[in-house]
């Protein structure tokens, strides 16, 4: 039989793809946010869509120094394999940062992951069974909603009033949900900051109801005024995975973040983790580590809440100035986000479409919801534009906004009252 | 209410954590070669127990270099996020590195991923169902049968017959199979090369009942003589999802494989990668394009292949020398393994415990077995130890086993008849 004999055919197997997959993956689509972000990535297109951390804020002198330093000291270490769980002085180093007097963390409480993202996967994995109830913001972090639906839970939105989580409503009407997702400090999208007292009600319920935290944290560092909200961790820990991440305070690209947690859930997650990735890479450890001990980290979260500070300050009073009255936002008090509400009249989705033909792009709110998506929400990041230009765009936003407005009243339409 | 009544007493919450992971992360456990690994590493043992390349060929200088590169001319490609499906120009590569005359590749056809162990999760998050059959070679890759079995299938086992799948008896007996996981190259842990015939009859099978090859392949290009074995992703592109990976021939603490496939498959591991880590770390990408663009995979191929031929001879000769003439093994034509079996009358784990006590150490062949497994057979890397460290660790090998199966006949026991 020759080997031409054996060669499938273009024609044949096309379709089969489709019949190998599993019912999960049938299930997956390719993300509308990532469609739009691909748009908004034309050239001369001013793009307040992306969650981006600012490139501007890389320390690279000092990575490039430490990268240096590493090849010359420990090579090997930085390209042989290395252990499940992370470079012991790492997982050390985040023990310290979050030990708090009362509750001593050792490297037996951390987990090195690829990023925070690949702590969702891992916490789907380990946690969830189909049908599992997963209480969530609505909206909230799109990645976190892609992750945990793999693992085919039963979403459930938590209560609001007000703005807050309404944990009152939430031990009413009761739920049956095994974890709750969550984004305490400049929630992404909304970029909202919980409350000490819904912190506290929170901790309470879950503690009376057997329910596991999962606090996600990639934002809690990047405050533009001191606070001392205390991290559900630490008012809680053993009931609550922590997830952090050096991509905002150092660099997104090296995929460097980590678990907090009970001893018994890190052995837990490392065992998964070892198959989805055997380690997170030794060279992008070893470079976090060297850029810790030469002082960086607190430098960096020195610069980038003064950096992204002053950037939210410049979108705040450009927003302020040509927004309509009508449009609904809180001034960000931290984080990359600031999440408006229009009249319900104009639907975002159809306005991103006209502002780029107008060079300006946003994320539409109603994709970072599970369930009753607000249409007339948007997101705008203010890490990574330069404020002429973050100028520049919400002047076109706020004047697009108006016509929009205009053109549906005099269709006769009411705008929903609503208060600035 | 104050913040310490919340906060949770260590006693209450310990249990808890067991009655919040899911089904499939309580049928995970320690992998007991992790377990194996930790004693080997102590000092002072001499371990052909890891599955670690030679740290020796690392290309420190030219990852050196080419670091100092990046952070000069990109830094900042280097330290942002990325695209999930991987740097375009280094997809390119990997298209080129593997189009073949009649089947062009493009980076369509290409995924990077945080090392191939990334792959299998992908591939079993992408295609499994439970109760979805699974072919195996058995033994195989503890990993991949790890990071599959998370997706809960029922595996099945390829039948073998002196030594080689056997492909007829397949085909007589059936198989309702949705895809076979294969190492044709240099398996682990046997060492052996899948033949020709073995290699058309498979992709014939394949072809004809629509099952679909995930061909691993990360010892390839470890081949000590040149031979001209067709990959099955040759043989059959569009019914073949081909693993590859930088991590033997480069280094394996970069975390850089990639999966070669349709554009369909590669579109959906894309979407399921974007949940797992959003994107394989953007330093590391460009540092193995890097290398690639200089010319260093074509030197470490040379060196690798040279430097593994020399140790694996050095390891066949000790062995010729040092094992008794009822030990089966076969030479290994390229790879980093040595598969041995035993007189059954010897108990592998058994032996380690014993080996380990003379301070030397290999991994049983038990625990690579999905079923059947054989407590007679080991596995021995010479990837990593000098030539004289093999040769002693081969001759307390040899003595041990030697001893055992003496100590076995005299106690009546009956060696099965072998042949070398």
């Amino acid at each position: 039989m020759a080997l031409t004999d054996l060669r499938c055919m273009n024609s044949q197997s096309t379709g089969k793809n489709m019949n190998w997959m599993s019912a999960r993956a049938k299930g997956v689509s390719a993300s509308a946010i990532r469609e739009i972000l691909k748009v908004t990535e034309k050239p001369g297109v001013i793009s307040l869509a992306g969650g981006l951390p600012s490139p501007i804020l890389f320390p690279v002198a000092q990575v490039k120094s430490a990268l240096a330093r590493l090849m010359q000291a420990v090579p090997e270490a930085c390209l042989q394999y290395g252990p499940t769980e992370g470079v012991l002085e790492l997982r050390e180093w985040v023990a310290r940062a979050h030990a708090t007097a009362d509750h001593p963390l050792s490297a037996e409480n951390v987990l090195i992951t690829t990023g925070s993202q690949q702590a969702l996967d891992l916490l789907g994995k380990a946690f969830i069974d189909p049908g599992d109830r997963v209480l969530l913001e609505n909206p909230t972090y799109l990645g976190a909603i892609q992750a945990l639906a793999l693992y085919q839970p039963k979403f459930e939105v938590l209560p609001e009033c007000g703005g807050r989580i309404d944990v009152g409503s939430l031990a009413r009407e009761g739920t049956r949900a095994k974890l709750a997702y969550l984004i305490p400090n400049f929630q992404n999208p909304t970029g909202r900051l919980m409350d000490l007292e819904t912190r506290e009600a929170l901790v309470q319920y879950s503690r009376e109801h057997g329910l596991l935290l999962v606090e996600d944290d990639p934002y809690g560092e990047i405050q533009f005024e001191a606070h001392s909200l205390p991290a559900l961790r630490s008012l809680c820990p053993h009931q609550t995975v922590y997830l952090g991440s050096f991509s905002k305070l150092i660099a997104p690209g090296l995929r460097v973040g980590y678990v907090v947690a009970d001893p018994a859930v890190i052995r837990t997650l490392t065992l998964l983790k070892q198959s989805a990735d055997l380690h997170t890479p030794s060279l992008n450890q070893r470079l976090v580590l060297a850029l810790l001990e030469a002082g960086v980290y607190a430098q960096q979260v020195e610069a980038v809440r003064q950096h992204y500070a002053r950037q939210c300050e410049h979108m705040v009073a450009a927003i302020r100035e040509c927004f309509p009255a009508e449009v609904r936002f809180v001034a960000p008090r931290g984080g990359m986000f600031v999440w408006c509400e229009l009249p319900t009249t104009v639907n975002t989705t159809e306005l991103l479409a006209e502002t780029v033909r107008h060079q300006v792009a946003f994320v539409p709110g109603e994709y970072f919801y599970v369930q009753s998506p607000k249409t007339n929400a948007l997101r705008l990041s203010f890490a990574t534009t330069p404020p002429d230009k973050i100028r520049s765009a919400i002047q076109v936003l706020g004047r697009l906004i108006t016509q929009r407005m205009v053109s549906a009243s005099s269709f006769g339409w009411q705008c929903e009252p609503v208060t600035r």
